[in-house]
């Protein structure tokens, strides 16, 4: 069933290379579908096209499906294209012409357009508390470890101390920018596309403003063009503020491994976190976090998948956008789960004690020595010459005893400022 | 049941997170393990590891399995993490102690490996023969409609006339320079890599001649480290190959929905390959071609993800590259199911008639008319300068007489040269 | 001349390959090396490293350099490896120990990344005044041309009416989502990074609100390993702004070219805008619109370049980094340049009259006519049906009387509402 | 001074940024340009459109311009748009119409087409010979360090013995892949596309053959619309061929520097090779390898943009395809330095010795253990859980005595095998 059929029979072969998986995906939108098409109804209501009857049966027929949709029993059967087809199906079979008049003064690009930002804004959402949850759990970590060093490398190379204080609360403070780029993600799809109908608006005297509040959108996206081109600009947004979460998550996994490496032996984790090989009996390997960085870097990905289903088509809907869907949905359900796994593999960390003694970590502390040097009124070329002179020769002697103190050094990580910051 | 239980139990929600959807993905290469089981114990049989008996009751066992693979009553239950597992299992519970040795000298990656190989191997070859179906296609439509003239653009301004013969057979020429990439692809995946077992070989004296002629691979990957990296390389170097492809299928519909709008009115197709829209009666629209380009397009994102899930890990397996398998065979399924759709959809095809006298047109001719009087002795610069006059001063005539001759031209397509160019 | 010359001469070839064209990227930033190293000097002298005098003698030294830097006389010699070598040999020369003392407590990464940060930071600013502008000039071309009609497409295919005024002022609109971005990608800059030194801090007692306030971030990043890790987060981030911006350029673009095709013929632009061809006199090609189209294209693929180079590296600077600059930059010019010449080139657009009587366009008002009925009482679907049947059977007559009135539709524009959304 | 001037003024503005930096890039180009003139007018000689006479002075033109190239004293003056222009230029001011005449027959998109195939093939061709070079050096370190143990990982975890002979010729074997698509890359550049003219080819009666055979292409692009397709279709190809090669040199970078770190120790190079830090006067870093992986990394991005910008252009030339060359350019040049200057640095590697008695590398040889008893008779899964429970309870004592002889493996590096491999 169609919502555009016309008597003549389409290919089969083409018919079922059309319509894809586009059932299964759209389960995720039923929800909003209702949702947008019970304010649709209302503002049909207001302006005379249904009758306070007609509304109070779409009302009752879109409440039944509602909690089918709730319930887990709602289900788009494979004579339905899509669910959109299925929901006026309904609708009608119960009410007859009535479930018909719905679909008055709207396409069905306005109702994709419409769920889909509904769905997507709550995703946002919903990931934004998430992120939040995780940055709290740096925070805690980095106050549980603040006073424990840890060699800081540049080009992979020992170079000066850090702390793990210092090392959980750099990913919080981070993950901050992020959280820039959801919100703005955000801003993007918080805006009522409703009323563009097939992307060039409607004869009808439709009013926006009202299916606006009645949705809750912080504003509309006025020119209808414009909220018919949020197809592809949405999912490119969401797709880019992921994309830079992920990588955030994937650059902290591959600390995490480096550090877990028997070479680095900072930080080790329970068994039951760690999965074994098939043919070496001693392996603990660390694949869930391999598995986050994995799956972090594939969203990293997704951004190019959106940007070259849409890129240099003409602005009007093309079929194309269909495709923006199935993987933009799927990103989003991964990044929830790998926010929720990382948070709750991350607390089971335990911390080793790290020798700074070892002869590998022995130039740690050059820079220090040199500041000492100046504190006492050496230039900080001379101080440097004089301690690299020391190190060439082998007479350099290090001196831990120095104190970091300013602002988001490692005595003092600063961390209430850095939890200040996280944008509500 | 995993390869390397260790008694302890892993934590429920780390291990759904790490299995993923592997069950349902290893079902693409259940075959191949299978294949390459059976080439494993025949030379564990050859070095003396397995006896003659124990090697029947193997050969006895994975046929059991292949046949039931082939009739699609092949499972793998939610006890298995993956296929390698379930095999393992099924060849234990039928000969006890003789199903467990099937593992001696293997390892776990090294069977994802080489069944990867063989499977992407049968696929690469699948897609090159659609591929030549679809190029026999493109030059039969060429050969058809070859007398009929089109306007031929540069800059999407109307240029100089162009021929359907022309447009059609030039997209079969650039697929050839697709199959030079699937080529490449298939030499990378050519190269047996069982022996590496967990990526740095086996103190086993296995015999990897023997496995290679077994599974009819045209060589080895000889360095067992180098066998491991494949992992990715495959995968990075199929996405290219694929997304080349696409990327010639993609702009061939670009020019089909140009050519199929109104504004063009260059060819039109049968009402059954179209689609309706809900709110306009009178749209026949091109979706199936549509969707050919955006998953054409989707595709040739595909090696961006291949790439940033690989990228910068140092050598060794890393867990992150189980993420390679499932958007890779669902690109190549998809890729088979492009070439077969279009290669059915462009075949219904109408060339309209097109009035090369439109004004819009008019200055289609404007080169051959330079290149007559250049014919005639004026050089080409005032030439071109004469006819430039005529056009800037409205007294210019189009003759349309002048034909082309030369290899590659309107009136010479030279198809069957293009024929010959495809690699066998 | 290097800032950690230790006397042992470096293989020229690798020198010459390390410093790669870094001096002529460094011009870009050497303004704001020097405000930053007069911040810096402020703050030594605050914290008691720097004596009055000497303070005075540094701002001397560093106003000098940023007269010449202004007066473009500013010269990085082949001697020096880098703009910050180059400033502290120039301070040095004139001060003697003074001039190297500017070094103390802070590192060469520490330089690179806060002259980076307020680079960056002031791009953004000009660029969103010029998308600003951009969208300006947008509106009130949707303002003269309110009231001209034009054919509205889906899937290339003539579907219903719009208008130039619906088509200039979309694009205007969908800029605001571009500038959601830049905004994002402003804050994510705008956090004062000086202190983190080589990535870890200091053992100075250094004050960072001070250069805070002094350099006017509007805060800082606090953890020093997150402040070093804005190299490459800045970067990506602006990436990500910057191709947002661009897709909607390009695309907009893609429209400009198809609309000036003689096939659709809705816009022209005057000679001297456009470009010829060597053999064929009559074109007027529109190359400057391409030229934006492809620019933009090239910015987008920017992300992935600066997400390629540093991801899946652990933390703590590597040279990697150094590369990030050279395209960021060039994409920076470009997109100013972008913006200029589109908001330029725009301005001279000839909108043509449109016959919608051609019979290509005869039905764009089926749903105009549909909804007619339905207002006089016939379900939607019948007036579908209806419609669709006069399509059919060629008796379907346009009536183009009816009027779109509701907000953002042609009739109203709403462009006052549009404007009032653009952030400040 | 254009190819196309029509006595019409362009914008001054528009001009600067339509000719961008086409005099910088065309320089490149201009050696092509000259062979491939050259050949045209020979041909042009043979269809008797030029004389013998008329033939020889452009080739004494020609001839001319080309020792100008060769010495590096050819330049593009401001008043030329590009290199075309300038050639035709010379020609007319030394030998007046016949100068002229030599556009007979071809298009400035021709030339562009045949110049640019011109340069790719000879690139290709001298980046698969370095690669060849570097292939061969690390053979010989394989060879040299054949007999040194490494500790072998999966998952960053210790897992089997590995050696440095195994890890030089692992690169080495991987290269080959890369090779299959260099060779395929120069399959799709190596076709005569001379004769497309503006990409509808020509009334002129050309002979293509002679000149395919006269500039030493392999065959032809016969389809004039192919020919011209070639634009975009060449440079992506290639951006992925490169790509390739780049992500392997940036995956063995990665291993090198890790293997550098102190926390491995694995390889050390002389100071020569290594730069230092403004602060920390201990530091010798690998800055030329990270700069390796770097612009690897960076030039694996490149097939995103040339894909970006051509991807959904309808069939044609368009503008956007000038941008390719730039970065495309740059590319080539950057993979030949990279590949000098890797095969440079790697030869001065210090490889050290590495007490695999350390405890971090105590279960290096389990799986070893394990097979020794397997060959005494007990099945893998038992001699696992054996050696196994030994790890777990801290009895296991490692037997290092096992030797692998297999074919690829630790003891059998099959190089001379690899070295066959290498394509010719």
């Amino acid at each position: 069933m169609k919502l555009w059929d016309k008597g003549i029979s389409i290919d089969k072969k083409i018919e079922q290379f059309t319509v894809g998986n586009d059932r299964e995906i759209d389960l995720y939108i039923a929800k909003y579908d209702v949702q947008a098409s019970l304010a649709h109804a209302r503002m049909l209501h207001k302006i005379g096209i249904l009758s306070a009857e007609e509304l109070q049966q779409l009302e009752q027929g879109l409440d039944v499906l509602s909690k089918q949709i709730e319930a887990g029993t709602f289900v788009i059967e494979e004579q339905f294209e899509d669910v959109h087809s299925k929901i006026e199906f309904e609708l009608t079979k119960t009410f007859g012409d009535v479930g018909k008049k719905i679909h008055t003064a709207r396409s069905r690009n306005d109702q994709v357009l419409v769920a889909l930002q509904l769905f997507y804004k709550e995703q946002l959402i919903d990931i934004q508390q998430k992120t939040r949850i995780f940055f709290d759990t740096l925070l805690e970590l980095a106050e549980t470890h603040k006073s424990k060093l840890l060699p800081g490398y540049t080009h992979l190379q020992v170079a000066m101390p850090s702390s793990f204080g210092l090392w959980f609360s750099a990913y919080a403070e981070v993950l901050i920018d992020d959280v820039y780029l959801l919100k703005a993600a955000l801003k993007t799809v918080d805006q009522n596309p409703l009323g563009s109908a097939a992307g060039y608006g409607s004869s009808f005297s439709i009013d926006r403003d009202f299916t606006t509040k009645e949705l809750q959108f912080s504003t509309l996206k006025y020119n209808v063009v414009a909220a018919q081109m949020s197809r592809g600009k949405s999912e490119r947004t969401i797709a880019l503020a992921l994309g830079s979460l992920c990588n955030t998550l994937a650059r902290f996994v591959m600390d995490v491994c480096l550090y877990n490496s028997q070479n680095f032996g900072f930080i080790t984790f329970p068994d039951e976190l760690t999965t074994g090989s098939s043919i070496m009996p001693h392996k603990k390997n660390p694949d869930v976090f391999e598995l986050i960085r994995g799956k972090s870097n594939k969203i990293q990905a997704l951004h190019t998948e959106m940007v070259l289903i849409t890129n240099n088509l003409p602005s009007g809907y093309h079929r194309d956008f269909q495709l923006l869907k199935e993987n933009m949905i799927t990103a989003i359900e991964d990044v929830k789960d790998l926010l929720d796994i990382f948070n709750y593999a991350i607390q089971q960390v335990h911390v080793n004690e790290i020798d700074l003694n070892d002869t590998k970590y022995q130039y740690l502390f050059t820079v220090d020595n040199i500041n000492t040097l100046v504190e006492s009124g050496m230039s900080f070329r001379e101080a440097y010459q004089k301690i690299g002179g020391q190190v060439q020769d082998g007479t350099y002697k290090p001196d831990t005893s120095k104190r970091h103190t300013h602002v988001g050094s490692i005595g003092n990580l600063s961390l209430d400022k850095i939890r200040e910051k996280f944008p509500n």
